[in-house]
């Protein structure tokens, strides 16, 4: 596939100036840690010394998934339209995290397994690539179409909210068994065994567990992929949800915008954006460490550390609610802050 | 010393109902992580099934610390009067996130070396029990007496404030060389060698690392203390804000409120607490991770995870301004989402 997105790393000739910024406000170098990094990152992403958050916004994608038949997943197919239906009721986490910060919710059909006919709620968009994608046990699965086509939903629903003037951005999701797809395309990508990618997902006992081990490592091996094709790896193992959420991560860097990453499904999806185009990383703040085995090991191998880490495992977007306040305090101490000179403080030594 | 403070755990009749609660909200089971384990812990002291957080404040108590004229902090002891002028200058990290999040704020003069004269702030409390504490190099810090005021004063600043309406507290320091107390009260409490307690504070190069080693090793050395005395460890090793604090922690237990603990010298003040009534730690929140060396241990010892870990090493109680939004939104979660009944959403298996 190519890839129609030309994404740019920031313009490093800015980095001294927000570094010296940084160093001089009245705390010991180095004293806010992670929080002076995300006000250098995002300073760089905004190319400006006075960064700011605009209109933040999160996108839930949700989809279905034909491996959820093989029994991987400890709820039902239907609970994935029935938490879109809670995310229009306003009943979810995600709905009761983003309304504390003050964050638009948009919620994308991106192919779940039902008819939701029309829906009267403006926040609802309804970009189905099909009824779930086909059990990627034996087959693939999405077609190079469905995948395509994703990907450019994806890109496109972003575009629309850059246009209303959102700069940060969140992608969150929905779709059981998803976190089947998520270790298979860690595993394919990192190159890691898939046995050390694979988690208890929502909440499946040991025998549960030992039976999506054995339905994943199947799957693997009935493909055989290697590395370094990662369309392939997308439409193989991968969700409608995931790989819209892929060229979402991808248009959003584009864009220049600020992307918060969820949890370990949204980090899978980002892995593929970042394998397509690594530039992408350096849009990204990665919102919090997931409880889902194999999610430490995905930063790690991104070299990214986490804003949150309060063993978490729901996914929805709801790591980058939590963790809006924090980014966006790392940009009030970078503007608001007075310097050692202004406040009259003695400097060490 | 005779401690006046009548601490009693929080009743557990409720927690079976709270956990119900909690259990069935549209979410696997323990998916919302520390969060779930956050709206428990509060709901059991305010013994309400809808709890929630009114007028919270965070109360910074500063004072200087004789030991700093041995050379063991990176900056002069100027500076603790004139942070405190900073944070009445608005100017101050703690400044800029209690503003973010509509925390109250509270500056105590618990015993800074400046005479402030009149300030004409009602933020500002000059609470002074001296110019400083004597070094404890060879003697101890405070006298009884000293150490006994600034428990009762620190207990009188929270008892006003409660009276206000405030039901979640939190409290920072700012001291220049009060790492160095913290350390030694960490050692001397836990048993733990001083050699693993003490850090680079501010920001010590490899040789004020070692100076300091070696100074708070031969104090440690002269005074030869048991770990059975807590008040005897606080007046001979701690400071005028530490003492404070610790009175502080015990008037918000008592009075049943929900307590915000900072960071590394926040957590030994604590941990003094902590000695003297156990009960305390129900009340108790231990908002991140210091990235001053020391604080895991202190934190393992007991036996708490706290809400962030993101490298910060500034106190102010800034990490309990920035935990603020995490904590406010287990109970938005606990009170707001909806039920797997309420939302129509089929349960596990």
């Amino acid at each position: 596939m190519k890839i129609p997105f030309k994404i740019s790393s920031p313009d490093r000739a800015i980095e001294e100036n927000l570094l010296e910024k940084i160093n001089f406000k009245t705390k010991p170098i180095g004293a806010l840690g992670e929080l002076e990094k995300i006000a250098l990152k995002i300073g760089l992403i905004q190319q400006s010394e006075t960064p700011s958050l605009q209109k933040p916004h999160i996108v839930v994608f949700a989809g279905d998934h034909g491996i959820a038949l093989e029994g991987v997943s400890a709820y039902p197919q239907e609970v994935t339209y029935q938490m879109v239906l809670n995310f229009l009721g306003d009943g979810a986490a995600i709905n009761v995290f983003t309304r504390q910060h003050n964050i638009d919710l948009t919620v994308v059909d991106a192919g779940v397994n039902h008819e939701f006919g029309e829906i009267d709620d403006a926040r609802f968009k309804g970009e189905k690539i099909g009824f779930g994608t086909e059990s990627f046990l034996n087959n693939p699965a999405m077609t190079d179409k469905q995948c395509e086509l994703a990907i450019k939903k994806g890109a496109e629903i972003v575009n629309e909210i850059h246009k209303e003037g959102t700069n940060i951005i969140g992608f969150g999701e929905m779709g059981i068994s998803n976190t089947s797809s998520a270790s298979l395309i860690m595993s394919s990508l990192l190159e890691i065994p898939v046995l050390e990618c694979i988690g208890k997902g929502t909440g499946l006992d040991q025998q549960g567990l030992e039976h999506k081990i054995a339905v994943l490592s199947a799957a693997q091996a009935n493909h055989s992929l290697g590395s370094d094709d990662p369309f392939k790896i997308l439409k193989t193992f991968g969700g409608f949800e995931m790989a819209m959420m892929c060229g979402a991560f991808l248009k959003a860097a584009e864009l220049k915008m600020t992307i918060m990453v969820d949890g370990f499904i949204a980090s899978a999806s980002f892995l593929c954006a970042y394998a397509l185009t690594p530039e992408v990383l350096e849009y990204a703040i990665f919102c919090h460490m997931s409880n889902e085995k194999g999610h430490q090991k995905l930063l790690d191998a991104l070299d990214v550390n986490p804003v949150l880490n309060m063993n978490m495992r729901l996914g929805e977007g709801t790591g980058c609610a939590l963790a809006y306040p924090v980014i966006k305090s790392s940009l009030h101490f970078l503007n608001e802050m007075s310097s050692f000179k202004d406040a009259g403080v003695s400097t060490k030594d």
